[in-house]
């Protein structure tokens, strides 16, 4: 667009960036309790589209959803002490219910797992309750004093799977499989954000886990956004929470938990996976529009085309939408539409159209295409798988380029101001995580050096993986 | 079966029977804070599917769902007094997060109505932003001291969408769109619940509606449900939350509002609607899964014949399920499907498989087909239209048998203690409200005399639905 960029520039100031596009593109607003947020149709229906997208993956692991309570008894947070510790003082606390003070207070989930192991406990007898798959979509809540939407939020919404198996290595392949098959895979195929998956260093793992699996995105800055986590629990949730099965030979045996989780942090990592100066670049697959019409300007020719061309369009299954011509000029509209990142627009005028002609323009390239109207519906179809392609191509290149093999902390540091830095894990030591700490950097995971996933952290030849993150 | 029966009969204890079933058929357990619920995968996979049925018939009336924030500052509560009075012993305030005591208490929403009517009147501008159609799914809070699974929770989850709009007219046929495109349709279709249509009587109408519509249904005990409610808001709700709309004169003007939920009550109606003292009986469109294909006993050769009927049936889009012979004996795992109320199970046996047979049976009506094999799968998908068919004209039936036209208030009276009694409205006047109240008796509608849905109670004519209810 020649004219002036209505966000701040992400080179100026990417924080204000991100903030300009969130409220632009009407994807959420500060809710007014502080920390909260309200989420707009718009950032919404990417929502439901990341959501149906995640759980159709996650049925076909097997997992079943159910529903646990929002509030827990306080006394439930103290039975997992080594994991709830951290959570404390990001808990809210209702004391008054029913016109009264409650005789103990009740605590508003930060999660469901203490509740989720009492009844996993209550429903697992035999061995052939196993693997027992749950999953959950709900609202949870950690008190954040500062609050940025998507990003980190006084209530998100997020998934939440648990599940017990008879043994360690069921366990271990299930997690993996969750690692893979549906995250990464949601974020590769739906989202177009390529990851560097492994594990974390025990520094970094989730409280009570043996081990911790990492999907890191890099984001347009250059840092790192932890999109999804499985955890491996051995038995120790198990054992906190007598979760016991009565094995074939009908002995009593602790099950091996895992669990995993996803949240409204993938829609902030997605706007700045791909997000650009004109506003958010969607990936077709999770684009609540793929397609719109844009009527160049108040016509009824015009109109009638852009009517004919939305019907056929979505006949072919796509989510197109049309821009009547009604609300400002086309500059403005065409702006809007590029603040909204819809893939794909039509842009239909009286003088093309005259000639039997339209134009289609990509938004994640800004490629123009004038074409026949009779040759739009295959044109569109084309475009939507090679846009996804693309995309996913143009962030793997962009991460890529700014992921460096290095030799030593001090290069580390230096890389990681803008990107990721690979040094082998040897390297690094407790001495060197308290040193990146100072400078706001972790590590983010750790790989072989082939990028594949390791078993543990004692493994030979490791690498890991540094940067700054949100 | 022949089996005794493991629930309680409907006939000797309706409750205790509704409270067997909802936990036999694992449908949800209490939560460990009283009122609360856990909703267990069967019951899930229900509501999943109610859940779908209604939010794809809302998106159809143009609505788009948003996500508002669980908790409200306790001073919104006091903004639309006349609505919240009712709630104020409800609410559970939160007093402490973040370690510390808040500055203001926060309530746990037992609606969102407050938050939405804030940001509508934010988001709307000029007559271009109407009509304003948003929904949202959510939890809720409302504290119940005389809890019940489903039909009353502490916390439970349901859909309210609040719409403005710029007349009295848009409003009130949107409201009405609502009644009958999205609940009424959802349940005839889905649900196979017939229910009686009709406006609520001034002293049953929502605090501040100027109209209230309701779809109520019979239950088993020949008990009202109130399945789903739309409200006409007039202007009432607009004027307490400053929505206004610049119009195309270019004046300021009241918006109109409306706002209308359903919630996991639906869950409860629908044991209720079609329940037997075998345990729950499922319309297919709702029903987890449509059918079970049980193996006799274990063998390999009738588990070979399962696996490939089950694969299929389910290459044909029906949701299957085997049951492989090995989870006890044959009567007990009959009693259990039954108790699911699965609509259609295949029984798979070695001597009727060596002719090349096998049984088909019906949950609603119990009838048994010997099929064979290779006519299987027409007769399951002709089955299960009939069946969704056959479910809603019994319940329709069953409705009508216990509905009588009655001539005055103690006729009225003696009918409801076991059905709807239809009383011209006339006759019943604010004193006999208050002689059924004595009775725990309300007027759940008031209906033509047609049954067509009435403009207002002030019309001529008018017949009054009289029942106990849920």
């Amino acid at each position: 667009m020649a004219s002036p960029s209505v966000l701040t520039p992400q080179s100026e100031d990417f924080p204000k960036w991100y903030q300009d596009i969130v409220a632009k593109a009407e994807m959420a607003d500060n809710g007014p309790v502080r920390g909260t947020m309200v989420i707009r149709p718009y950032g919404y229906a990417i929502w439901e589209r990341i959501q149906a997208s995640i759980d159709e993956r996650i049925k076909r692991t097997g997992a079943q959803n159910a529903y646990f309570p929002l509030f827990i008894p306080e006394s439930y947070l103290s039975k997992e002490s080594e994991h709830i510790e951290g959570f404390s003082p990001e808990l809210a606390v209702v004391t008054h219910a029913g016109g009264e003070e409650l005789a103990e207070p009740i605590v508003v989930r930060p999660t469901s797992e203490t509740v989720i192991g009492e009844f996993m406990a209550k429903w697992i007898q035999s061995y052939r309750d196993l693997p027992l798959l749950l999953n959950q979509w709900a609202n949870v809540v950690r008190w954040e004093l500062r609050p940025r939407l998507f990003l980190r939020s006084s209530e998100f919404l997020w998934q939440e799977g648990h599940t017990a198996h008879a043994s360690a290595e069921d366990a271990s392949a299930y997690a993996m499989r969750i690692h893979l098959q549906v995250y990464n895979d949601f974020l590769e195929k739906v989202l177009a954000v390529p990851t560097f998956l492994g594990i974390k260093p025990p520094s970094e793992r989730f409280a009570g886990a043996t081990n911790t699996m990492t999907c890191e995105g890099m984001m347009r800055d250059g840092k790192a956004l932890q999109m999804a986590t499985s955890h491996e629990l051995g038995q120790n949730f198990a054992r906190a929470f007598d979760i016991y099965y009565q094995s074939e030979e009908g002995q009593a045996e602790l099950c091996f938990t895992t669990s995993w989780g996803a949240s409204t942090r993938l829609v902030g990592g997605l706007i700045m996976a791909h997000g650009d100066d004109n506003g958010l670049v969607l990936p077709p697959a999770v684009a609540p529009w793929v397609v719109v019409v844009i009527a160049v300007r108040e016509d009824e020719e015009v109109l009638a085309a852009c009517q004919q061309l939305n019907e056929v369009l979505s006949s072919q299954g796509l989510r197109t939408q049309i821009d009547d011509g009604r609300r400002g000029s086309f500059g403005r509209r065409v702006t809007d539409w590029e603040m909204k990142g819809v893939p794909l627009r039509i842009e239909v005028g009286p003088r093309d159209l005259a000639q039997g002609l339209v134009t289609v323009v990509r938004r994640d390239t800004g490629e123009k295409f004038p074409v026949a109207l009779t040759e739009v519906v295959d044109l569109v179809e084309s475009l939507v798988g090679q846009i996804q392609d693309d995309m996913y191509a143009a962030a793997t290149a962009f991460r890529d380029e700014r992921t460096k093999d290095v030799n030593s902390l001090d290069e580390a540091i230096l890389t990681a101001q803008s990107g990721f830095a690979r040094l082998a894990w040897d390297l690094v030591g407790e001495n060197g995580e308290a040193r990146l700490k100072a400078e706001a950097m972790t590590v983010r995971c750790l790989q072989r050096a082939d990028g594949a996933i390791p078993d543990n952290e004692l493994e030979e030849g490791l690498v890991a993986i540094i940067a700054k993150s949100y």
